[in-house]
C-alpha cells in the first residue's frame, strides 16, 4: 500500500475509533508497512488534525503503547458552531404558546447533534469518563453523540422502567417545581 | 498544502459530510490546490474507500457538479458486523423473566449503534430519502445514526406529544395486541 492510500485508510480508521489505543503493529500489519513509515504517517495525520481543529493524536510509549485519537474542538471551530446555533435559536418565530422554545428541527438534525456531542466530549477527554448518563428522551441523541467521541457507553435514566431493561437502580428525589417525591430508574450495568 | 496533508483533511471532510454534494472549487479554495490535483486526490480516496468497504465517491458533472461520499457497507464488512452482533445476542444469560431479551448494553454502545445505522443507511442511499422516522424511545439512537449517514433529519413519533414540539400531525390506529384504538403524534416539519 502506498503512503497516499495509507493516509486515507488510517485517517478514516482513527476518526471512527476515537479514544481507542491502537498499537503501531496493528497498523503495520493491516497496511503492510514498516513501523517507521506508520510513525511518519501518524505525524502527518496529527499535524492536519491539529490544523483542522478536530483534535490530535496522543502517543503512548512502551510495549503496550500505541496511538490514540483525542477528539478536540479548537476555540475557533467551537466558536463557529456555537455562533451558528445561536443565530438559529434567536429566531423569534421559535417561540411557542406558553413561552416554550421550538428546537425539534435543530435537535432533529444529526450533523448538528454530532457537532454538539463533539463539543461536549472535547471537554471530558482528559477525565477518564466511564459512561454518559442522560434522562429520557430529549437528551438521548446528544448523549450518544458525546459518548461516541468519548468511546464510552450511554446509560438512560427513565421515569418508567421497562421490563426489557433487566434490573435497575432507582433513586428518589423531591421535585423542585412540584415539591412531590419522584423516582428515577437507571439501568444496572454489569 | 502538500498532497499528503490534503488527503488527510479531505478524507476527514468527506466522512463528516456523507451524501452532501461538494464542489471541486470548494476543495480547491480550501486547500489552495489546482482542480486537477483535487481530482487526483479524490481518485485515491475513492479507491481506498472502496477497498475498505465503507462506500465510494460519486462524481456529479456539470456546472453545479462536484463529488458526493456515498456511505456503503461491503458484503464482507456487513457480514462481520452482523456476525458479531448475533454472537452477542445469542448469549442465554440475556433472557429476562417473561422471555424478554436484554439488549440495553448493546444499544448503549455508541459504536455498535453507529455501525447498525450505517448498515441501514447503506440500503437507502439511492432512494432520495427525506427523513428517518422512529418511534420513541428505543429507536432514537439507531435512527440518528442512520440519518447521519443519509444526511436527513430525524422525526420522532410519540404517544404523548410535548408542548415543546409545536404543532403535530396525529394518526389513529387500532392496536393489534390490545384491539384498542390508539394515537401516534408526529412533529409537523415545515
Amino acid at each position: 500500500m502506498k503512503r497516499s492510500d495509507r493516509l486515507v485508510a488510517m485517517t478514516n480508521y482513527l476518526v471512527e475509533h476515537p479514544m481507542e489505543l491502537i498499537s503501531l503493529p496493528f497498523f503495520s500489519d493491516m497496511y503492510g508497512a514498516a513501523k517507521s513509515s506508520i510513525s511518519e504517517d501518524l505525524a502527518i495525520i496529527n499535524k492536519v488534525f491539529k490544523e483542522d481543529g478536530i483534535g490530535y493524536l496522543e502517543s503512548v510509549s512502551g510495549a503496550a503503547g500505541g496511538v490514540k485519537y483525542i477528539p478536540d474542538v479548537s476555540k475557533e471551530r467551537a466558536g463557529k458552531i456555537i455562533e451558528k446555533l445561536c443565530l438559529e435559536l434567536e429566531d423569534p418565530s421559535r417561540i411557542l404558546p406558553g413561552g416554550y422554545l421550538f428546537m425539534s428541527d435543530i435537535l432533529g438534525n444529526p450533523s448538528t447533534v454530532r457537532n454538539i456531542g463533539r463539543l461536549f466530549a472535547s471537554r471530558f477527554t482528559g477525565l477518564n469518563i466511564d459512561s454518559v448518563v442522560t434522562v429520557a428522551t430529549k437528551g438521548i441523541p446528544i448523549a450518544y453523540a458525546a459518548a461516541e467521541f468519548l468511546h464510552v457507553p450511554v446509560i438512560i435514566v427513565r421515569r418508567d422502567p421497562k421490563v426489557t431493561e433487566g434490573s435497575t437502580v432507582s433513586i428518589n428525589y423531591v421535585s423542585g417545581s412540584s415539591k412531590k417525591s419522584k423516582r428515577w430508574y437507571c439501568q444496572n450495568e454489569a
